[in-house]
């Protein structure tokens, strides 16, 4: 039997410790962006370090102005300076559960039940993104280590618990720990397949920046008979902003917003045509059915390698039962910028905001609330030796070669790695477009676990030489 | 001494138990439109009911398919057939006090504060709208009974609960009660004066109308970056809808809205023109100094004589803390349109629905929630012997004679009283512009509260002829 053949042996016979596993880390509520989960971000925080000592590794809690963040350190026997030197970064924050009421099974209480497909899912916040997708490589870490008893290279593993909220908690603490961190390259397993059987490496993210406006008006709110009229309206007055930041071609209007932004390269553009890229499908999935953004581009280009103005949560006034007949006094919205390759994110925020200024009636006032970190896009270089092993041990796990993809999600770490560690990133990952990732109803299929701890098992033995 | 002197004398002397009884009423939180405050409704009810029993009127709790309706009936002695016959209308519900930590005392624990002008002022929900000013009469009524041991007319008091919410419950229980209520004329204690020292009776109304618009789009909350791009956002179609309302020049958009409405009477124009309205100081007082509405009408005629749209709440996707970057499933925005005499509401309505659905994108859909009732504005009648005998008291008790204005607010009652029970009313009110009605600190300054009893001790004086 092969190095790897004995490790896949390991993995399938331990299928269901792996999943109990997984499900102890998934019934820990670690929201991270809501205070009230503080709590439990330190409870999984320290489960995932008590994890990682039962693979021998040396681990530390490390105090952050945000969530803790884990730290795991392996070294084989016989370490030599040219022993390479990986560090794998995995987040164990997930998104708030909310809406609860549209869940099947309570967020934070794990099962598997069979999808539409006849194959078992988990159910879980958290069970894909990224809980499911990390605890993939700590577990082919775990077989290969009692199989052969040691891995092929140094090793420092990174969980952090601001992935999803503000991810300058990170990037400072990153700043802070260089040598703590530094390694030769990333492995970071948070993104997607191409489709169920075709496995894929990320070579574009985009990144983003946040923001929170907040238009203020009368200094109460308002009787709308008595005031209606002359009174300016918050809402009113928010709304027509928002609605200005597109034009009817869907491109976004903020001056300056595109400043920086390279064209997407029409090699690329090819590559991605030839994708087929069924974009129905696609909308249809979660009931839409016609690409709603910029005109002249397909929806893959759109997701992959244009950037965005999202609203993502308004309020104003009253919105409780029945009516109330008010001019409120204040409305706010939530927006992120997805934004690619060349874009700057203070830039494109400090445009957004002199866009918001611009057009302000007299008698309101805006103030801004900074939100989260702010990520620039990255192109991720696939020429190198780790991109090439995990080419190979993908096309051997799945029967298919990857499809070198891009993603529309935001991996700021992967920027932070680049610009701080001038480290590159290999981003491979077993999601799947129908795992509901920061909706109700997140899953991780079973086999995107099973078969995500074997792919690292086999890219472990590429690298193993 | 005079029949009314000595009533007048009466009030003086009693004032302080007239105010503990209305702090009892203020006490109970009868917010009409919260279904979590129904018990609190009909305990203001029973309250009332029993305050008028005190004063020898029978009296009876009506169920509706709303809150509860009180009546009170009293006949003087030898009536006859040409004893004129009263209906005093108020109501006991009050609005949602939300948002509760802006009130400097809990508003519901009512206490007499000075103001700034060095007055003492009742503090409270409902302390004006409408509990201080129906006992105003109320507190009239009892002080001539005292002296007098009867009232010079026959007299309905009818109280109800749901003024502030759907008023289509009192339309339906007037239509079904027509021989309980119908009278020659109806008086109503929910105005204001025209400025602090100077009385009103109010000859114009607006009406009302109210909608939800509920956009959805994407079955689920979708992830920004995976989705952001072609999913079209509820929150940014919702917005364009809205902001398409408006005109630049502050006029309603949507087709028909207009239809049916009379122009202002040129005669009209120059009377208020005359009373030389200060807008700089009534937006003053609320934070604000530019007229914001329709553009080629005073600030005055805005109010009082020009419909308008306004959005009275909006909430969509996430608005907790921190980051969350959905594309959100839905949205909504709950609207008032206030109409003057000739619009149709219904027909306002429908216009709303269909220009909504008009700009409606084919991956979005939408619903609207019926909110409340339907109310025509209406003008009313100055030329009775009713309005005539308020004019005189209300000069004797002010120094000054009223001004005939107009009002913003609705009272859809007085459109009822109107189509159904072909009845005029007579406004007369004591609140101020700074009682913050609808708004946190709702106050009633204790001279409106004891010069309003006076007012209608007069009146009553005057129908004594």
């Amino acid at each position: 039997m092969s190095a790897v053949a004995a490790v896949l042996k390991h993995i399938d016979e331990h299928l269901q410790a792996s999943v109990d596993r997984l499900f102890e880390l998934i019934r820990i509520p670690s929201v991270g962006t809501d205070p009230r989960f503080d709590a439990h971000c330190r409870k999984a925080a320290s489960w995932t370090a008590k994890e990682l000592e039962t693979l021998g590794f040396s681990t530390s809690l490390h105090e952050t102005t945000g969530q803790p963040v884990v730290i795991g350190k392996y070294s084989p026997e016989g370490t030599s300076p040219h022993t390479p030197h990986i560090l794998f970064y995995g987040h164990y924050d997930v998104q708030p559960a909310d809406p609860v009421d549209l869940w099947h099974s309570p967020p934070f209480e794990p099962e598997i039940r069979r999808g539409k497909d006849g194959k078992p899912q988990i159910f879980g916040r958290g069970a894909c993104d990224d809980k499911g997708q990390f605890m993939t490589f700590i577990g082919a870490c775990k077989a290969w280590l009692c199989v052969h008893g040691k891995l092929p290279f140094r090793l420092t593993v990174l969980i952090e618990g601001d992935e999803e909220g503000d991810t300058s908690h990170l990037d400072r603490f990153l700043v802070d720990n260089k040598g703590e961190v530094a390694a030769d390259v990333a492995f970071i397993c948070d993104t997607e397949m191409w489709e169920d059987k075709t496995p894929s490496i990320n070579t574009f993210l985009r990144g983003c920046v946040a923001d929170e406006v907040v238009i203020t008006g009368p200094r109460i709110d308002l009787h709308s008979g008595y005031y209606g009229g002359p009174a300016v309206n918050p809402i009113k007055v928010l709304s027509r902003i928002l609605a200005s930041i597109h034009d009817k071609n869907g491109k976004v209007t903020i001056p300056g917003f595109y400043d920086g932004m390279e064209p997407i390269p029409a090699g690329t553009r090819k590559e991605w045509a030839k994708l087929k890229f069924n974009h129905k499908q696609f909308l249809g999935d979660v009931g839409l059915g016609i690409p709603a953004g910029e005109m002249g581009f397909t929806a893959l280009e759109q997701i992959w390698a244009r950037p965005t103005a999202e609203v993502n949560g308004i309020l104003g006034g009253y919105s409780g039962a029945g009516v109330k007949t008010v001019i409120p006094a204040k409305a706010m919205a939530k927006l992120t910028f997805r934004l690619v390759s060349g874009q700057n994110p203070i830039k494109v925020r400090n445009a957004f905001r002199k866009f918001v200024r611009s057009q302000l009636p007299a008698d309101c006032n805006v103030s801004f609330v900074t939100q989260g970190g702010a990520s620039s896009g990255v192109s991720v270089s696939t020429d190198s030796p780790y991109v090439k092993a995990a080419r190979s041990a993908l096309a051997a796990e799945w029967g298919k070669p990857p499809v070198m993809s891009g993603s529309g999600g935001s991996i700021p770490v992967v920027e932070s790695f680049k610009r701080h560690l001038k480290m590159d990133s290999l981003l491979v990952g077993f999601g799947r477009e129908t795992d509901s990732v920061h909706s109700p109803n997140e899953k991780y299929d079973l086999e995107s676990f099973h078969k995500g701890m074997r792919s690292w098992a086999r890219i472990i033995a590429e690298l193993n030489g």
